[in-house]
C-alpha cells in the first residue's frame, strides 16, 4: 500500500495565471454602487485608494490573469505549499475517509495572507506608491503585507482591531520586527475613530473600523493606498494559486475531492482553495463535489445573513456591494478567530453559495479547538483559530464517512499556523473559553440599518 | 543571470542513513566515564535511561548508520528542508558574498529538533517503552519530543528549565497542546529540584538541572526512559540529515561553501549542518573550509571553558564526558536564547574544535538580535533567538567580504523560527534587553569543581 503523506509540485508548477471565477459564473456578478450616489462605481472612483493594476482586476472577466514574474520570483520562497495525507489523524478518527491538507502555514508571515499581499505590494511599487495602509484582524493579513512591503521597499501602516491588539501582542511584535507601524482600532489617529471613541471609549473594534480607518488614511496621502486582505474580487483571485496547486496534488495522490472544505471569514482563503475546484466544475472538467464554507457560530454572515446590499466599512466609506452581510454596523463577539470577525462576506463568494455551487455551516469556539487540538496532536501542525474551523467540519465529516461506512475523499484548507494564538490555547485548555450564543438583536438591528437600494 | 532562490530536493534524497563523524576524525573520542566510579561507562550502566538502540549508536564508529524507514516516513513531513539564497539581505548588506541558508524552522515543531526526537520516540516505542522524560531549556526539544511521542503513541514529560518557563509560555502552551505534562525546573517533584530549592528558592533553572530531574525520574520508573536533546553523540548522529541535505544542496546550487555556521548551546544544530561537511573534508572530498561555532557572550563555553572531564548536569547522575565546559554546577545569566544556555558543550562538537577542525567566535544579546531583525526584514523568516548568534556572525563575515572585496559563499544554518519567542523581540526593540557581561567570577567558582579525573 502506498504509504506516501506529502504531495509536492515543482517550482515551475507553481500556476502562471491566477483563476478569474467571474469567466465561469452563471451569471455576472451584481454591480458594485458608490456609497454617496448609489451608483455603479468608475474606476476613477476607486483612484484614490487603490492603483490601476489592482483596480482592472477587480472588474476583470478574463478567466486567466497573468501572475507577473516579479510576484512569482517571491512565491517561489514558499511556493508551492505542500499537500498532506492526514494518515495519522485517519488512523485516531477511525475513519473510512481520506483526508487530506492543503497547508498555507509554510509561508514565512504563518498563513495564505503573502499570496495576495506580495501581489498588492508588487503593483503598489510598480505604481510609485511610498506607503501602503491596511487593516488587520488576527494579524495575519498584516503581518504578511507588512513583510511584502520590505520586500519592495514600501512603508506600511497597520490599524489592528482592538480586541486582537489585546489578545495577540506577538502578531503586533511579528509586524513591529517587519518595520510596520501598528496602531490599535479604533484609533484617535483618524476622524472615523475619534468618532467611534466619542460613541463608545471602550470599543473592541471590528475590521469593519479599522477599514474606515486605514482607507481615511490612504485616501488623504497622495503618497499612500490602500490594501486589503480578503472580500474583494482581486484578492479572491490571488489567492486561487492555492486551489490550482491542490488540483495539481490531488491528481498526484491518484484521487478527487468528493468535499473541500475552509473556513470563511471575508472568504480569501475559501475562494482560493475552492474556486479553482468550482470552475472545473462549471466548466464540466471535474464531477460535482460539495463545497463547504465553514463560519463561526458567532458571526455568521453566510448561513444567517442577508443577502442585500451594503457597506463593506462602519464609518461607509467603501462601495456598496451585493453580499451576505450582518449588518455593517454590527461588533462581532471578541472570540478567539479575529480573521473571521467580519459583518460581511466576499460578494464573489456570497453569489457561489446564493448559486448552490457551495454550502455554509457553522462551528461553535468550544468545537474548534477542541478539533484543533486533535488535528495538532495528530499531525504537528498547529492550525490557526480560523482554520480550526475547518478542521471542526472535516471531523464532523470524516465522522460522518465512519457512520455511513463511506470512504469519502475530503480536502481542507489549513489556511495557517497557530503560533500567534497560544493564549488561545492555553485559555481553552484551562476551560477559560465559552460558546458564543448567535448575537440575534445586535444583528437584528444591524441589519435594519442595511442602505436603502 | 540565474535568480533562483531556493533549492529542493527530492524526497528519494532525504538522506537513508545518518553520518557519523567518529568514523573519519584523526583521533577517537575520549572514553565516557561514570560518575561514581571514574570508570569507563558500560552499556548496562546506561541501560536504565537509554534503550539498546540507542546506547548502541552512542558508541557506534561505523561511518553510516541507516535511518529506519519508519523515522524517514515521518521525516517526509517536512524533509528534505529547503535551502535558501539570501539574495534580498545580500542586496541590503551590498556584500559580494553568496550567503544561502538552511532553514530548519520548516518541521511542525519549528526548528531541527523533531531531526532526533523522531528517532528517539520511535527506538523507545520499540523497545517497549511508555514514557519518555526530558528536560527543555527554550522549549524547542520539549515540543519536538511531545510531537513525537504523540505519533507513536508515548506519553512524555517535561522538566523546562524556569526562567524558560516563565519567559515562553506559549512553548509551554504548544507542549500541552500536544498532551505532554510541563514542569518548571527546579520542581519539587523530584529529590534533585528539592535540593536545589533548598538551596535557592528563586533558581532560574539551567538545562543542566533539568536534565538531572529529568534523569532522576526516568531512572525511577521501569516503564520510562530519558531522552536527551543535544550533547551526546546519538542525537548529533540524527542531525547529520541537515548536512547531508545542504551539501546536496548547494551542489544543486553550483557553489561551495567556504564558510559554514550555526550557533552552539549543546551543539546539536552545530553538528548537524557542519559534521557532514568536515568529513568531506577530512576525507578528501571537499576542499578546506571555514567552519564556525557562534556562542553567546555571557555562556561561552567553547571559546572560554576548559576542555576536560566534567559531568553533563547539576546533580551529577550523568556520565562525565571530556568536553569544553564552564563547569556543571554554573548557572548561565537569563538571556534569551535558552537553547544555549547550557554549561559544557557536545564532546564530538569539542574534540573538533581542539583539532583545528572549526572555530568558535562569541555574540552578544544585543548583537544578535539586531541581527535577527535585519535578516527578518529582509527575508521575511524570523529566527529563533538561538539562531540570531549564527545569524549575527553571518553578517559579521558578509561585512568582512564587502571590506575585503571578497565574494566568499556563506552557509548559515538557521536552526529555528522566532514565533514562539516574540516577547523577547518586543522586548528588544523597546530597549528593555542588555548585553551580560562574561560571568568571570561564578565561572571561576563552577571550573573549581570539576572532577578530578
Amino acid at each position: 500500500m502506498n504509504q506516501q503523506i506529502k504531495f509536492l509540485l515543482q517550482e515551475s508548477e507553481i500556476p502562471h495565471t491566477w483563476y478569474n471565477i467571474v469567466a465561469d459564473l452563471p451569471h455576472p456578478p451584481a454591480p458594485v454602487l458608490h456609497p454617496a450616489t448609489l451608483q455603479p462605481v468608475t474606476p476613477a472612483d476607486l483612484a484614490p485608494i487603490f492603483p490601476d493594476a489592482v483596480i482592472a482586476q477587480e472588474v476583470a472577466t478574463e478567466r486567466e490573469i497573468p501572475i507577473p514574474e516579479p510576484v512569482r520570483e517571491i512565491y517561489k520562497q514558499w511556493r508551492p505549499s505542500p499537500l498532506f495525507r492526514a494518515r495519522r489523524l485517519e488512523a485516531a478518527l477511525d475513519t473510512p475517509a481520506h483526508i487530506y491538507y492543503k497547508y498555507e502555514g509554510v509561508s514565512p508571515a504563518g498563513s495564505h495572507k503573502p499570496n495576495s499581499a506580495i501581489a498588492q505590494a508588487y503593483y503598489n511599487k510598480v505604481a510609485g506608491v511610498k506607503l501602503l495602509v491596511t487593516e488587520t484582524g488576527a494579524g495575519q493579513w498584516g503581518s504578511s503585507l507588512a513583510m511584502a512591503c520590505n520586500f519592495f521597499g514600501l512603508a506600511c501602516q497597520v490599524y489592528m482591531v482592538r480586541v486582537s491588539y489585546n489578545q495577540k501582542p506577538y502578531r503586533r511584535a511579528l509586524m513591529e520586527t517587519f518595520g510596520a507601524k501598528v496602531t490599535a482600532s479604533p484609533s484617535c489617529e483618524t476622524e472615523v475613530g475619534r468618532a467611534l471613541l466619542a460613541k463608545n471609549p471602550e470599543s473592541a473594534g471590528s475590521l469593519g473600523m479599522a477599514i474606515s480607518e486605514a482607507v481615511e488614511v490612504a485616501a488623504q496621502n497622495p503618497d499612500a493606498k490602500y490594501a486589503l486582505g480578503s472580500v474583494l474580487n482581486h484578492v479572491l483571485l490571488h489567492q486561487t494559486v492555492i486551489g490550482q496547486e491542490a488540483a495539481l496534488q490531488m491528481r498526484l495522490a491518484g484521487e478527487e475531492p468528493d468535499v473541500v472544505i475552509a473556513c470563511t471569514g471575508g472568504g480569501s482563503n475559501f475562494a482560493g482553495i475552492a474556486f479553482p475546484f468550482v470552475g472545473q466544475m462549471l466548466r464540466g472538467e471535474r464531477k460535482k463535489l460539495r463545497v463547504l464554507a465553514v463560519e463561526p457560530e458567532a458571526c455568521p454572515s453566510l448561513t444567517r445573513g442577508h443577502y442585500a446590499y451594503d457597506y463593506g466599512d462602519t464609518a461607509h466609506l467603501t462601495p456598496i456591494t451585493k453580499m451576505h452581510t450582518l449588518g455593517s454596523t454590527f461588533v462581532p463577539p471578541g472570540f478567539h478567530a479575529g480573521g473571521l470577525r467580519y459583518h460581511g462576506m466576499a460578494p464573489l463568494v456570497s453569489q457561489v453559495v446564493e448559486e448552490g455551487l457551495a454550502e455554509a455551516t457553522t462551528v461553535p469556539q468550544l468545537e474548534s479547538f477542541a478539533a484543533g487540538i486533535q488535528f495538532a496532536r495528530a499531525e504537528g501542525i498547529v492550525p490557526a483559530p480560523e482554520s480550526n474551523h475547518a478542521v471542526a467540519a472535516l471531523l464532523r465529516e470524516a465522522k460522518r464517512c465512519k457512520e455511513e461506512g463511506v470512504g469519502r475523499t475530503l480536502l481542507v484548507n489549513i489556511s495557517g499556523h497557530g503560533h500567534f494564538d497560544m493564549q488561545a490555547y492555553l485559555d481553552y485548555m484551562a476551560g477559560k473559553l465559552t460558546n458564543y450564543a448567535y448575537p440575534e438583536e445586535e444583528i437584528a438591528m444591524a441589519l435594519a440599518g442595511l442602505p436603502n437600494v
